[in-house]
């Protein structure tokens, strides 16, 4: 922000702009109709946050220049609460579509933004919201270039729901996805896993555990770049979110047509998660993550992968967690600290609604 | 669709999938949790429906080819109620993102679709409304490439909400946009007008009018196509959605700082449509729309634009409805059938609520 914001006192940034409607400080089914109101609630809390000049045009889209191939994805956020410790709904929404374009193997590079506003829902919170979005943003180098705000009435969402959505440049030389994967590649895992889940889980209940968790939510993509230019031979990547990490790997194997064997113990869990997990009877492999991520790679990188990852504050606890072979097709292995398998699946039913 | 889906008789396509979950045939928290239950949803409503190649990667996200400089666009759809006469919250989402590329001068190529469901929705409902996006597509020459759907819990939501983002590659020879008008350019309009706002308003209150009004909704990228590959010099093309003609006419007035003259006696409006604004005292230039637009055009190329335009079916009722001079920069002024002059301003506060 150049001139539409300052440095609160907690030492997040306080957009100045004024309040869009005299006289109510929440939203209003007005702010969504198209006209006036619409048009100033954009103005002072949307325009001045993101300071993007595409969104200066006014126009229904932005129009960007892109080199070769493009990579498109689309996320819903729905995180319940909407703030919790390590993050927000905007940090996430950010953080989660830039992680998305990563993991096709992307230079991710401008994002669109869907607001879907509960009526009476309060201006202040839109405005952190959209502080959030705009830091996340600058942290990973990608473009707020056009959005869009709906309301709807009382009682008929839960505040404010976004999505975004992305579009990347592809780096990466060769396609990237479950695909691609063969045997004989190793199973990099980025860091610890299961803290966003717990951290909004602890943040909605209202559990106080001893060491607070905070949220992983982070942009992985500048490892991902760097593996790339790297030139180690990058087969599938693919980040931890909802259903977590036994989920993500069942998907590949199932797609990929490929068996996977993996180290219970190789995978990094903090203790107080761990102990967050035991107590709540859940299992970290199925807990969501939103700055985690596997990377299965040729054999013959693996060392040189873990050595560039680890070399990245965000990545430095990388570990090699297991490999791909020639079971059954889609089979999942994990091997215990005794030495015994147990076969994962998806996550089955529901552990943590609206986690993200 | 090749085998999963069979012609109804309603005419409209069946799909044949089997129902995700046995026992319950609505949206369960666990339909969003990231885990089986979300994989089964997919596979069977919005896999099947969408049939994209892309969709059978199960990866993150869509990777693309695209060549020169691209269009980037977002909406979200909380239209009440999902169904209309002549449309529904599915045929909305694709053709008003559609249209908003087709705004920026350029060709729609791929959509996104981020569904947030309401635990409890009847299943049946989504896979009518993914049928819907289905045909709506391919009538307009889109690919659905990724998407994403999230759960939240009864009472959080309204059924469903849609959020679609596009991506189209600019054909304009020029950037077109309301920073590109200047005086003497000529405004047309391009068809008759009000017809989405007042077909959604008495299917959710209920009216029955003597002649029953369906929705304008459609898309208008062939036309933008059509008028570009003729070589008209056209400066500015805007939809006339959320806010009606006036407001889409004042904001292009106070960006592109130019006065603007309308002939209130050109504007067309259905008998029906006008009676039925009348009977509720809504002012038809404030209406909503989903297939209309107006282009500003060059004034030498006025009457070829038309000739264009009234070429196709969506824009035979074509017509000039006024044009740019130097008058006070962002008036918009609309000469009445007496030739009295009344000044136009942006809807002011909400005329119908989630219209789209």
């Amino acid at each position: 922000m150049s001139d539409g914001s300052k440095k609160g006192r907690d030492g997040t940034f306080a957009l100045t702009c004024a309040v869009p409607d005299s006289g109510n400080d929440t939203i209003q089914l007005a702010h969504g109709g198209g006209g006036r109101a619409m048009a100033r609630l954009f103005d002072s809390i949307v325009r001045p946050a993101f300071d993007d000049p595409e969104l200066d045009r006014r126009h229904d889209g932005a129009v960007l220049p892109i080199e070769g191939a493009l990579a498109f994805t689309t996320d819903s956020y729905v995180v319940k609460p909407l703030f919790f410790p390590g993050g927000d709904i905007g940090t996430l929404a950010v953080n989660g579509t830039v992680n998305d374009l990563a993991m096709c193997g992307a230079k991710p590079l401008y994002l669109s933004v869907g607001f879907i506003l509960e009526e009476g829902f309060p201006l202040a919170s839109l405005r952190r919201i959209a502080c959030s979005m705009r830091d996340a943003a600058r942290a990973a180098h990608v473009r707020l270039v056009t959005g869009d705000t709906k309301v709807v009435d009382h009682g008929k969402a839960d505040g404010v729901f976004i999505n975004t959505s992305g579009v990347g440049q592809i780096v990466a030389p060769t396609p990237i996805g479950p695909n691609a994967i063969c045997s004989g590649d190793a199973i990099i895992l980025s860091g610890d896993i299961g803290r966003h889940g717990m951290a909004v889980m602890a943040a909605r209940e209202g559990f106080g555990f001893e060491t607070p968790i905070e949220s992983d939510c982070a942009p992985i993509a500048a490892p991902v770049l760097a593996l790339i230019e790297a030139g180690i031979g990058v087969h599938c990547l693919r980040d931890l979110t909802r259903g977590g990490l036994a989920s993500a790997l069942v998907e590949i194997a199932e797609t990929g047509r490929q068996a996977i064997t993996i180290d219970e113990t190789a995978v990094p869990v903090r203790p107080e998660v761990g102990a967050a997990c035991e107590l709540l009877g859940l299992d970290p492999l199925h807990v969501a993550n939103e700055g985690r991520f596997v990377a299965f790679v040729s054999r013959r990188d693996k060392d040189r992968a873990l050595e560039v990852l680890r070399r990245l504050d965000i990545t430095s606890g990388a570990v090699v967690l297991g490999e791909v072979h020639d079971g059954p097709p889609g089979q999942v292995s994990c091997r215990g600290p005794l030495g015994v398998d147990r076969v994962l699946d998806m996550l089955n039913g529901e552990q943590l609604p609206r986690i993200c």
